[in-house]
């Protein structure tokens, strides 16, 4: 478990370049935060309009529950509420937010419904505290929103409204999730994006005159 | 070939890298071993929950058949007993499991034939005895189950059923393949996930108004 | 920023690798410029017919308004026109041409339409200028045409009928975009070339039975 | 140009690797050779049943028209009868067999109709010879067959029958193509991969509802 600001901070560019790699993350999109102290709140997270697959360790801002940067060079997304957000409801240890084809693609297209139904995929297993691919995790999508004080009320009611749930999709905007430590949090965002293709493709197959399976209800 | 426990560790690391590179073992998904020693029954494999795209030479477990571990770091997967298994039915020397979004998918919509056909490829030729295109590969598909006992169980009696295949796909959760050698096995990979691409592409071009071609069953 | 000719062809042949890496720029196609000097104005370009992966810092050639190649191995591209209308047009520090297999694709299918409209993606954020995800941008579609003098002078027109638009698509040719600096175009091309594969993918998923979202004007 | 043995190897196995990661090698399959006499023909080829992606120099064969191994270690390919029809045919001085994806798929989709026809692009520009999108290349679809000497001879009639040609398809097989240098034929290889990935998407997008472009006879 990295103890240093300089570990914490190699950790979430090396996340960077990763997901980079993947496509999930272009266009300087996407985000990343690790808790660095729990009382007063601190996080070590991503500066604004970066690259995310070339970070490098002074990209990543130390700030506090305002915003206020107490170390790193650049500024804070304004997306630094959601993360906020996110580890006080969910006393989450890492927040990663990825930009994909996929989950932008699925959570326009799944909007009318608020969310999107994922189940019986062994995948799911790998999301914490989930023991079986019978298990059903509802994913919501939040519309996007520009005014992020509002969103950041929106996601929070969203995520105390579906306590169990490990992600939320924002329309048209991408994948939130979060884990007790940056490498559950990776693995995550991993998850849903593979899940995210899967259904994707899934879907077209059927309707195209590909063969029926199990039931789904994405 | 292969001689010693670090030989075969890095061997097994490197196809992680490879596979992970592909994106068929994504979110710690994917577990691979080798066969170390016959009687009694050593084998190589991945711990469990482990990223498989960065795997070092500790992460590779020595287990025998009561599952028990004898060197390496980490916990097995349960999916063990589906390594011995397909070990003791085929006489396998390295058996792989990965996870990719055309083989979840594949699985998912011909899981209600039990089975998917592939026959007309090339591809095919790599498979080990295979001399012609002309050849019929059908892949089982066995519904997932936790009890992983039960599951091998199904696993072994599947294999049994059909003595000339080179590969089982579990419902929702991917390929397993094997072979005489590590190196048999990751072709073998190779092959199944590209054919599962083709054919999942292939059905949707022709449905949508692409042309026609040799009849295919799948 | 870059001051000297090394530091400008070596970013020119950086972006060339990230985006070959994507598979945006095979077989030799896509050009890449920088503006060196405004008046007289003078680009760093990279010459024609190279493999734009595995440029080096001599493949970039020094050229003037006329085409007229003052340093550097090779020839320039015919497209140089095309270059020095956007950089004169728009004022642009950089100008980049990729040539990705959705870019091609969606020039084509929305040819008869002039041009394609992205709207609500959150993405768009990433373009000069543009504060909300509730933009529209129009990305005109212009035809092809090899009389390179007759091309520029349409684009040019079509650049001063939609002086706010941030690229422009040459039909089954690719993409034109640009930005103040390399690196600003660097983010465009990666945010137009994520927008076409998304869209791509979205009426595809609407019309196979998938559910719907906001309406969307492509 | 590689004037040495070494040379001409190192550039093969440096094609294996760019081809590789793309995923158009997998499995073992795919095959290349480079002239490196003419009277009497002999070529450096890839020896068969290994790793494209993974070659060293030894792995290079010198073989002569008898199919009679000269150096490097392993065997040649059956395929080695058509690198040489094609030499012989055209006067190449590469030829590259890959193994994708969407040209399988669509050598398959359009086998009926005895090839592909490819018109538009100005991707098709970086093709030997041609000097504009408004091209028209027919790519000839050859049935698969694994009697080497009978397909070889398909493969001649089919190459004399389309003398202005850069490629054909061997149906559920692959993509052959070839050029004066190597570095012309991976220029092709790259240039009909990406116009196959196209003609795939493009196909499907109109055929869903998306919008109406140029008329294609593919």
């Amino acid at each position: 478990m990295p103890r240093t600001n300089t570990d914490v901070a190699e950790s979430l560019a090396a996340a960077g370049r990763r997901f980079y790699a993947r496509g999930w993350v272009l266009g300087t999109s996407g985000n990343f935060s690790v808790v660095t102290h729990r009382d007063p709140l601190r996080l070590a997270i991503t500066a604004s309009s970066l690259d995310k697959g070339s970070l490098d360790t002074s990209h990543i801002l130390d700030v506090d529950e305002t915003c206020t940067v107490h170390g790193g060079t650049g500024n804070p997304s304004a997306e630094t509420l959601l993360h906020f957000e996110i580890v006080r409801r969910r006393g989450a240890g890492a927040v990663l937010h990825t930009h994909s084809v996929w989950s932008t693609m699925l959570s326009d297209s799944h909007g009318l419904d608020g969310g999107l139904n994922i189940e019986g995929y062994e995948m799911l297993k790998g999301l914490d505290g989930v023991r079986t691919h019978a298990h059903r995790e509802w994913v919501p999508i939040v519309p996007n929103d520009q005014d992020m004080t509002r969103l950041a009320g929106v996601v929070g009611t969203t995520l105390d409204a579906h306590p169990a749930g490990h992600a939320i999709l924002l329309q048209r905007h991408g994948l939130y999730t979060w884990g007790a430590s940056l490498a559950d949090a990776v693995r995550h965002v991993e998850i849903f994006e593979f899940l995210f293709e899967t259904i994707g493709r899934t879907a077209a197959y059927r309707s195209r005159g590909g063969h029926h399976g199990i039931a789904q209800d994405s």
